[in-house]
C-alpha cells in the first residue's frame, strides 16, 4: 500500500478517527461498522470507508470494523508505534503548560530540555525536565537527536530560531509562535496559530448575527 | 456584498491575511500589489485576488491594494472591529496560560472571569480577573451577556459544559478539550486539538522518512 499521494484533507481526519476508536476501545467495544462510526463522528459512511480504502481497507464490509486493530493500525500510520523527543523553545505560560499536558507523553511525545533566553529561568524544572540557556539549543538538539521543537516564542525569535534549527538534523517544528516559518522541506512544519482560530471562531459569530438579521421574522 | 456563501478555506486564510497585513502596516508600508503579497505569503496571486473578491475584491488592479484600509476592512468582517466578552472554563496550566496571553486582549477578545471545579482555586485571580465556583457559571453567562467560552477541560466534563451553555445565549465556544461538541447551530465552535496537530506533525515526520527511503540513491 502505498500513503505517497494521501491528501492532507485525509490525513487531518486520521487523529479524529484514532480518537473515537480510543475511545470505543475504553469502553471496551470490539467491532463497529462504518455505519455506527458514521453516526458517532457525523460524517458519512462512505466518507470513512474511501478514507479507509486510502490505507488497504481495515476490514470486511458488513461485519464490521476491528477496533482494536484499526485504532493500532492508524496509529503505526501516525507514527504513533516510536517515541518522538522534544525540546521546549520558550519556557513562558504556554510552553510550560504544554509540558505538564500528560497525553502528550501518554502518546509517545516526550519533552526532554526547554530552553529560554531568561537567564533566571535558567536550571529551573518543569515538570522534570530542566530550562537550559537558548545558547546550547544547537548542541543539545544535535547531540540528543532531538526529533520535534516546540516553539512558544515571539514571532522574531520564531524565525531566527527555525532558521538556527534548519542547521541541524530535526525533523520537525511545532509552531505556536505567530508567523509562518520557512524551513527546507525535510522540516515538517504543524503550526497552531491560536489567534488565527479566534479570529475565526470571530467571524463565523458575526456570519451568523448577519444570517439571522436578514432571516424573515418567524412566529 | 453577500458573505454568505464563502467556503470555510477562504474564511481560514483570511486571519493570514490579516497577520500579513498588520505586519506590513508596522513597517510603515501603505500600497502592496497582489504580487508582492503573493511573494511574501507563498500563495498565488490570483489565489489572493479571488479570495478578496469575496468581500468586494478592496481595491483596483494594478495600482495595488491600501495596506491599511485592507488591515481594516479584513478586521471588520473578521468580527475584530467590537469587543468580545469572554470566561475561561478550567483554570488549569493551559486556560491560565490563555488568559495571560496579551495578544487576545488586544485584538477585543476579554477574559471577564474563570470557573473551575477546584475549591481550592475559588477567589484566586489569575491576571486581574477571578476563578468562581462552576456552580455559577450559566448565572454569571446569563448576567454578564457574555459571548464566547473558553473551555480548557478534561473531555467528559466538556460534554456537560457544552449542555449547560447551550441553555445560555452564549454565542461561542473555544474548545480545546480532545471532544466533538455537539451544541444547537446558533453556538459557533472552533476546535483547537492540540493532540490532532501533533498527529498530524508526527504523519508527516513518517511519510518523508518513507519517502526517502525508497528514492534512488544520489552521490
Amino acid at each position: 500500500m502505498s500513503n505517497k499521494e494521501i491528501s492532507q484533507a485525509v490525513v487531518s481526519r486520521l487523529p479524529r478517527y484514532y480518537r473515537y476508536l480510543g475511545d470505543l476501545r475504553d469502553e471496551g467495544i470490539e467491532r463497529i461498522s462504518s455505519q455506527e462510526l458514521s453516526q458517532m463522528m457525523h460524517v458519512t459512511a462512505s466518507q470513512i470507508r474511501q478514507d479507509f480504502n486510502h490505507f488497504g481497507g481495515f476490514g470486511q464490509q458488513g461485519y464490521g470494523y476491528n477496533v482494536e486493530y484499526l485504532y493500532t493500525e492508524i496509529a503505526k500510520i501516525l507514527g504513533l508505534d516510536t517515541i518522538h523527543d522534544m525540546v521546549l523553545v520558550g519556557a513562558g505560560n504556554l510552553g510550560s503548560a504544554l509540558v505538564k499536558y500528560m497525553n502528550f507523553r501518554r502518546r509517545g511525545f516526550v519533552f526532554k530540555a526547554a530552553f529560554d533566553i531568561r537567564k533566571d529561568l535558567e536550571g529551573k524544572e518543569i515538570s522534570g525536565i530542566t530550562v537550559h540557556s537558548m545558547d546550547d539549543l544547537k548542541d543539545y538538539v544535535e547531540q540528543e537527536q532531538i526529533d520535534i521543537a516546540v516553539l512558544c516564542i515571539p514571532k522574531q525569535e520564531a524565525v531566527k530560531v527555525a532558521d538556527l534549527l534548519a542547521q541541524t538534523n530535526i525533523k520537525a517544528i511545532w509552531n505556536f509562535a505567530h508567523v509562518d516559518l520557512h524551513v527546507p522541506p525535510r522540516i515538517q512544519v504543524e503550526n497552531v496559530h491560536l489567534s488565527d482560530s479566534l479570529m475565526r471562531l470571530s467571524y463565523n459569530i458575526r456570519q451568523y448575527e448577519e444570517g439571522q438579521e436578514t432571516l424573515p421574522e418567524q412566529n
